[in-house]
């Protein structure tokens, strides 16, 4: 890797799937950093934190707690974490109750005037770092990073730094597994925002129902069709008012589009009696907090015997696989469940066909919270081993999608495995189809 | 770097300082990828828009127009850009006006049950993805990414693809360098984020005259002490009204603080007559859009003479400064200007002293656009060569620090470099140190 050659010997090493057993609750308590170090045999631990990258950077903020301190996380097996920060950050990096390391130790201009390449100069800064405060060994890395002025660094330093090695792992990660598992503040924070977001839908809901159906269209009291554009201003406007935030939007889908599962919803489209309307929102806490994820099927007015019959089909499955949750079961059998559940009432999945575009196309849900989608997978394509353990927040997920029929269904909920293994969805919302806003005579 | 270690070769390289001349203008015109490209002797570029960070990757963005749609852009030297998204992407990807390929051309299923190991199916993927649009040279990197699997990624990718040579860019590399150049669009959108800008500060300043100064607080109009809480609130409520969002926050502080460049400031302080108040605003439109930053100092009633001495020190910095901006001059040629004049007036500067905590303590200025800390620095500490040219839009923001002293004093404009050579501030807002509410009899 050195550009003379000298050196052949791997200077980092690169983990996909590290355990093969299961994770247990024990490996996954928030603050179990040092066994699930231990597991890997991570020496320590480099979260980078990069300015500018705030929210965008959730395995960092976990540790500062959504405080605006540019700076790294540092912690080696079996000791305090510790925050290297700006001297300018000093006030809010007290707030962390982290170990704190100025930044001031390292003079700067004295590293650049001894290395007027920048790059060198900035090799040499983090390798005084890591020998200053005795980095060595296995040292795994995270954070949300710029790619070329990462990959240059890590590269560099593994190259230059004697007994270093750099650990990159895929997914399952030491901090990936840690957040996994919500403590008791964290899962309240989630059921406020699980209740904010249903708010948010219900004046969606009253919204479309302050309307009448005049055949074709729905009309607002104004007498103008209701669009797509007017609900998600309506949803939008609530978001605001409730403390939350959307950074990657909504989904209110009609019609064919609600059978393309990522469709946004083309705000001119003008509501219509009758068509399968999804409504899929992930807001999280303003400034960067804890997300929620929760869809609903809405057909107004009245819906088609075919839409009704996938909507039975996907409610159907839905109440079954939540009643059969345990903790600590794979998340695969779950997954097996529902294709089980839809193939045998005619549905193609993606367990059966892969590319699949009508069906049941996607996996059941996902792991939730500082990210709306965490390191906790259904796959059907992937069996990582992944268990459903206490602390996880998930959504369940199970949709049908008929694009070629002009329809798709989504319902979702967001559930919390508590410490006593009983399962609690934090989406508490009605799950019918049919809303009815007021007809003309 | 094989675990065989078979390959002795350097499998890629580290781009410091790629050029050793200033960029000229015509270098740096927004679409003139191909130029960059060409000077870095690179075949290819790569940008990695990975799910959930929207528009915390300012590289991707700007290919994709601030849309969601995870993917990857993939451009060889000379032809157009690919942009690889999902097929259910496949609507919102239209509009970008780029080179379509579906990621369903790729069966990622088949790979997944070839590659048993979660880490040697991802390079698969990408290996395929590669051979087959016929990625291969010099591959620059670019995009915000999670660390780890970046690195597990491009690290194995490099050892296993023959004729592949991974090309890390430091700074001022060629997506930043695009960008640093805004076109006539992208001005015209920044001009108007900054007169909304100056809107909300122009609400902040009514909020606190419409106060009055009774002894040592500034009542509010219910007669209780205002509170930089307060102003806080009053300017988030007008930045949501703006159609801003300010991801970053924003820095709101009084006396002390104020001499500390980057304390938010305290919610709970009330604000006092005479005593410094910087606000340092930097939103941008909502969704992701383009900054704007902006700082004023204000007191309230009336200046204590040191206070106003810096004061107009630093305003005198600003005028001096910005008079003497030409097109092509180097920035290192305005920081030093500051530095002395700062200097011919008492004040330690960080050109002198480093590190430094009373004074002039920063650089003058950053570039600015789709990210608050663009790639344009007036560094004291870095010569990078870097020059203003034509397209450039950035800040000018000297100061003056003594928290010993009790305060702190900073002026920032937003500055644009027309491609005619003049300079424009997009930040028409007044200078003016004393505001005053009401005075009671």
């Amino acid at each position: 890797m050195r550009a003379d050659g000298t050196r052949s010997r791997s200077r980092f090493s690169v983990l996909s799937s590290s355990l093969s057993s299961p994770l247990t609750q024990e490996d996954i308590l928030k603050h179990d950093l040092d066994r699930l170090m231990a597991e890997r045999n991570l020496d320590a631990i480099v979260v980078e934190g990069p300015d500018g990258l705030e929210s965008a950077n959730p395995d960092y903020n976990y540790f500062v707690g959504g405080r605006h301190i540019p700076g790294l996380i540092i912690k080696k097996r079996g000791e305090p974490t510790m925050l290297l920060h700006s001297p300018w950050e000093q006030n809010e990096a007290e707030q962390t109750g982290l170990a704190l390391v100025s930044l001031n130790r390292w003079n700067l201009r004295e590293i650049l005037q001894e290395f007027p390449d920048r790059l060198e100069a900035r090799v040499e800064h983090r390798r005084r770092i890591f020998t200053d405060l005795g980095v060595r060994g296995r040292v795994g890395i995270y954070g949300t990073v710029k790619a070329g002025p990462f990959f240059a660094l890590m590269a560099r330093l593994a190259q230059q730094i004697d007994g270093l090695e750099i650990v990159a792992e895929l997914d399952r990660d030491v901090i990936s597994m840690a957040r996994l598992t919500k403590d008791a503040d964290e899962v309240e924070r989630m059921r406020a925002v699980g209740r904010k977001t249903c708010a948010v839908l219900q004046v969606a809901v009253d919204f479309i129902c302050t309307g009448w159906i005049d055949g074709g269209s729905v009309r607002g009291v104004d007498g103008a069709p209701l669009t797509i554009g007017d609900v998600r201003r309506v949803m939008l406007r609530e978001i605001a008012a409730q403390g939350l935030e959307t950074p990657a939007g909504m989904i209110i889908s009609q019609g064919r589009d609600a059978g393309l599962p990522h469709a946004r919803g083309d705000d001119a489209m003008p509501l219509r009696p009758g068509q399968a309307i999804v409504i899929d929102i992930f807001p999280r806490e303003a400034g960067g907090g804890y997300f929620h994820d929760m869809t609903r099927t809405f057909a107004i007015g009245y819906a088609p015997p075919e839409l009704q019959q996938a909507y039975n089909d996907v409610l159907g499955a839905f109440e079954m696989v939540t009643a059969a949750f345990e903790a600590g079961a794979p998340t695969r059998k779950y997954q097996d469940m529902v294709c089980d559940y839809f193939e045998a009432r005619g549905h193609d999945t993606i367990r059966r066909t892969y590319p699949i575009e009508e069906g049941y196309i996607h996996s059941l849900g996902h792991g939730l919270g500082l990210e709306v989608h965490e390191d906790l997978s259904f796959s059907s394509l992937v069996d990582r081993g992944d268990t459903i353990e206490p602390g996880a927040v998930f959504t369940v997920e199970p949709g049908l999608y008929y694009p070629s029929r002009g329809f798709g269904v989504r319902i979702e909920d967001t559930y919390y495995c508590a410490p006593d293994g009983h399962f609690e969805s934090l989406t508490p919302f009605p799950k019918e189809l049919v809303i009815r806003p007021y007809e003309r005579d």
